[in-house]
């Protein structure tokens, strides 16, 4: 099992976390302001950056609890692995659990992209939490790979 | 295979980097600042947290190159596991290929500490590139579990 794992938690109902992973306007909120498609179960989500992006299926979607997607287009190594955000409410939080799994390789690029997945949680939080995220082109520098 | 990537690069020299991470001073000034014990190989350093903290032994350690640690004290899931840190010079950057392997379970403290990494990586980042880091206990909090 070669998987990216995180967790973070913000204090946002379960149904603000959601929005935010399944609408247009929540994910360009957080993950990168060039998003479009259809982002309910059956549709394609259109990523974009600077350097490329990801197109994602919408494989499920259980308001509050959780969201998976498929890598349908994208750099080698991610096409054909998956997504999930898991959810639960705990206190006044509401957890994220966060897989990218089914990487074939433990290659260079899975280590960026799991550092590069944390800051975006991380901005999914901070967005939730004060209705401003910081997704690309606005996003954390982590090394000369951006 | 159950381990924890990442990937940060900074702006400053392999040997720099080397310091922060081969000295109780430099590891105080990213990681935890109650830090202590010897940093050397075959030295154990100790760190600690408001709710615990790690004992590593340091196994291999090669200037501007390699940092390898097995932690010998701490919370149970950590113990015997090995965390790794492979130094190499891009351009203006040193590059940290952070390793943490050995997991036996894709456990929810295995996603927490996944995240938890990422942002002291950065914190690593932060010290080598402007002289202060976010050791604990002034590290950026993620969640409930802090």
């Amino acid at each position: 099992m070669l998987d990216i794992l995180h967790r973070i938690g913000a204090t946002a109902s379960p149904d603000a976390v959601y929005a935010a992973l399944t609408t247009v306007d929540g994910l360009a909120g957080w993950w990168t302001e060039d998003t479009s498609g259809d982002a309910g179960v059956g549709g394609v989500v259109r990523f974009r950056f600077i350097p490329g992006g990801f197109d994602m299926k919408v494989l499920d979607a259980r308001p509050g609890e959780l969201v998976l997607w498929e890598v349908v287009d994208g750099p080698e190594e991610w096409i054909g692995t998956r997504v999930t955000f898991e959810l639960k409410q705990e206190g006044d939080y509401t957890i994220v659990l966060f897989r990218h799994e089914g990487w074939r390789e433990q290659v260079e690029f899975m280590h960026h992209c799991s550092t590069k997945w944390a800051t975006y949680l991380m901005s999914l939080k901070r967005l939730v939490e004060t209705g401003k995220g910081e997704p690309a082109p606005h996003d954390v520098m982590i090394s000369n790979w951006h």
